[in-house]
């Protein structure tokens, strides 16, 4: 993927972009803008100022800034969704541990961005809610499409239960664990994630 | 315990209650109150005339409808650890097991309060994230506290940070199934709860 990180040409440099690909443009560096700042703080002067276009194409593209914080969270979900994406090949248990190391990575990487869209779900807003539920679902059904054959778990209630559970017990690890990094190893860390859902899964056999 | 729901004579009834009393008695009230509404749909008003109290002696108690709220979430924080406390003997698994039972007893019969207490974790309030910080560090710190012969598990940092990611689950599960209790029963899921912290531990060894 790294979309959001190989692109360094400003939206505003001159370009034969198409709209849809200029609109994408600016989500891209909406989002790189999260890595170190949180949605409060990313008002449209401020982008409009860094990304070199002015408010008026922002509106344009965006509507108000409240569409944009929406875009912007999308586009994170969906940038998360494609960074976490298992290999299509191989052993099951080496291919969510691939998983859950790409999910760290993306954290540490896009820490803010993350964030927001983690207190999005929280705050008063619907649709930010609605896209963090969408993510994580995806995030973790995809656990079940992925082993259709039934080879990590079989395909239940309970276990898509757990599953959901699994991913909220991963998201606290992670986010405690950037406050504090220096008391767990990574590899520690990752191992805890890539481990515990199996693990969980046999316990209750 | 059951202060919040053996307590039926209004504050606002006759009675020689000292003010800490009455305090006490007005906050119980409120966190009744949100067994059955969100936060925000609590207001001085509509407490006062529940209550049968005056706005005026609201104020007087709490200074404002931000310091209310956040006294009545302490006090619901304060009630779900009170409620969810181990017994003092006994087998740990057995004494995490009816901590577990007590706390799922606790969302089911306090649900939207519950969900205030996890909602401020999120709301740009610093207070009530601190709240709810503050509680979930006593409901898993507790484990350590209970279990320092190292019955269930060492305290190393790993597992503390276990800790903390088993609770996260244990809330996803149990707001999850809330949402949908048909699916899988409740005995099904205070077994996951249950044997799922020692269960993920042992994986980790």
């Amino acid at each position: 993927m790294a979309l959001v990180t190989t692109s360094t040409a400003k939206p505003g440099a001159r370009s034969r972009l198409s709209p849809e690909e200029r609109r994408a443009q600016l989500l891209q560096l909406g989002v790189r803008m999260l890595a170190t700042r949180s949605l409060d703080e990313l008002s449209i002067d401020v982008f409009a100022e860094e990304a070199g276009v002015s408010r008026g194409l922002l509106y344009h593209y965006f509507g108000n800034k409240q569409d944009f914080h929406e875009a912007v969270v999308r586009y994170a979900a969906d940038d998360l969704i494609a960074q976490t994406a298992p290999p299509v090949d191989g052993d099951p248990l080496e291919r969510l541990s691939v998983s859950v190391t790409a999910y760290l990575t993306y954290v540490e990487n896009n820490y803010e961005g993350y964030l927001s869209l983690v207190k999005g779900a929280m705050s008063g807003n619907e649709t930010m809610r609605a896209i963090y539920e969408e993510a994580r679902a995806t995030l973790t059904d995809r656990i079940f499409r992925e082993d259709a054959q039934g080879e990590i778990v079989d395909d239940t209630p309970l276990n898509r239960l757990l599953a959901r559970g699994w991913a909220a017990m991963c998201e606290q690890l992670v986010l405690e664990w950037m406050k504090e990094p220096g008391a767990v190893s990574r590899t520690e860390l990752l191992s805890v994630m890539a481990v515990s859902f199996p693990a969980l899964v046999a316990a209750l056999d």
